[in-house]
């Protein structure tokens, strides 16, 4: 938070002091908003169409207008991270269905959207946990039933990584019916084998950007795709986990519930598909 | 909204048009954040001690801690109803976790909660619609697992008002494996001779003040309680029907579904208990 960050805020680049949302925002009374992460990675936007996408569709799954079409969006989000010089680390995009006379119903259909973006500079690629490794805990999944929608009622998602924090651990795998849905802000795999495990996509978990192309890339790692549910027993017998998310990338995972996983550090196919990934964020 | 319309804010009494919060408050990126409502009847807050008791016990279950004891929130509340000259509508109050660079896990410990209330003035208790009765319609319930906490993530509730809105009736209530859990802002009561039916209390739905209050005036209006799952076929078959909330007080259901109640208008029992709690709330 140096004194020069700039925020963008409906349409202005403002001192991030300055940056402030009316107490009628809906975003702020009700979580009635959509956030999509984009990763910076060598001054570069990664997987950005994808997650304007999903921004698009998120937005109309609950009814709000789309402020800008993907051109305008990405115009901005490279302003705003020229702006703020950031070569690593992440863009924030917010979209709340605007600021009205608190009730629960949709405002008038006139009403702008509030749009917020802000950047964060971090070590996203030669992130330290990445070498050594990352340790997650299982915990009940409280959330709604519409986790495809990448809204901003996380309450229950800030409870659950906030487990995590006070486990001594990086991230919290969330757990519906005996299985695995995800993470708190992340997508988990495991490996068995030559076999590259993930819960297939449904209403209850976030069609996962980084995800998609991790997918993608396994082929390339030697590995076969099953899209399947995960029973926490399967992870805890996983030769290999790992979890992914716009800013972990490909995050090796190497202890479950004090369990440890393969032989306790990153595993080698875990190891690979992060380099794989990472020379595809790299290649734009 | 009138030019002198004045907020709460931080310990500040502030101008309507002044009162905003920073994009990094957590209530506006992470839902993370409870609130109440009371309502104000001849001047006077209605059931108050039990609203305050609720937010402090709501506070407690996500680890945010209660800025106030409930002498200092009354004195903040009475002097915002004063300063805005409200004599009937409602308070709301929310605190939220604060402002915080964006990160899931909980900031550190002294990060001061964002405290903030206003005032809506508005017909409460000769509500034209509780002569008339209200309609509503069923929609599924899509909400996270802890409905017993009060909490700011409302964008499943509205969802649901707005489906409400787009049927032309006032209310939904919300269904789960085949009964009503709630009103998406309210408390849903069925009558079926002189029994009063409510579902139970648990982490499915949020303990009604008024809900508390019309149970206790029940005897008076010669009904027994029932406290127990409402399936919808149930609601339908009802002889009356009605719904609780702070500034619904008890408000007759005369259509469920496009079903009528009863024989269409607001039912006897229900109108007495309407007058039971209004005697109550204006007695203090």
């Amino acid at each position: 938070m140096s004194a020069s960050r700039i925020v963008y805020l409906n349409g202005e680049f403002l001192p991030f002091e300055e940056a402030r949302v009316p107490i009628m925002d809906r975003g702020f009374l009700f979580a009635d908003g959509i956030y999509e992460v984009s990763a910076i990675l060598d001054g570069r936007l990664v997987d950005n169409a994808a997650h304007l996408a999903r921004l698009d569709r998120s937005l109309g799954e609950i009814g709000i207008r789309n402020p800008h079409d993907s051109a305008e969006w990405e115009r901005l989000q490279t302003e705003l991270v020229s702006r703020n010089g950031v070569t690593e680390g992440l863009v924030y995009m917010q979209v709340t269905r605007g600021v009205a006379e608190r009730d629960f119903g949709f405002p008038p259909a006139d009403t702008a959207p509030t749009v917020m973006m802000f950047t964060q500079a971090k070590t996203v690629a030669a992130n330290p946990l990445a070498a050594k490794g990352a340790r997650v805990i299982t915990v009940e999944d409280l959330r709604w039933k519409r986790r495809d929608i990448k809204s901003v009622a996380l309450l229950a998602q800030v409870l659950a990584k906030q487990q995590a924090v006070e486990a001594g651990v990086s991230e919290a795998w969330m757990v519906e019916d005996g299985a695995i849905t995800e993470g708190s802000s992340s997508t988990a795999f495991i490996i068995r084998g030559r076999t590259l495990v993930t819960r297939p996509l449904s209403t209850a978990l976030l069609p996962g950007i980084t995800r998609a192309s991790v997918l993608r890339l396994a082929a390339e790692a030697d590995l076969t795709v099953e899209e399947r549910l995960i029973p926490v027993s399967d992870a805890l017998e996983a030769t290999e986990a790992f979890y992914t998310s716009a800013s972990a990338f490909v995050m090796p995972v190497i202890e479950i519930d004090g369990r440890r996983i393969g032989d306790g550090t990153p595993g080698p196919l875990t190891r690979r598909l992060r380099e794989l990934y990472l020379e595809l964020a790299r290649a734009g």
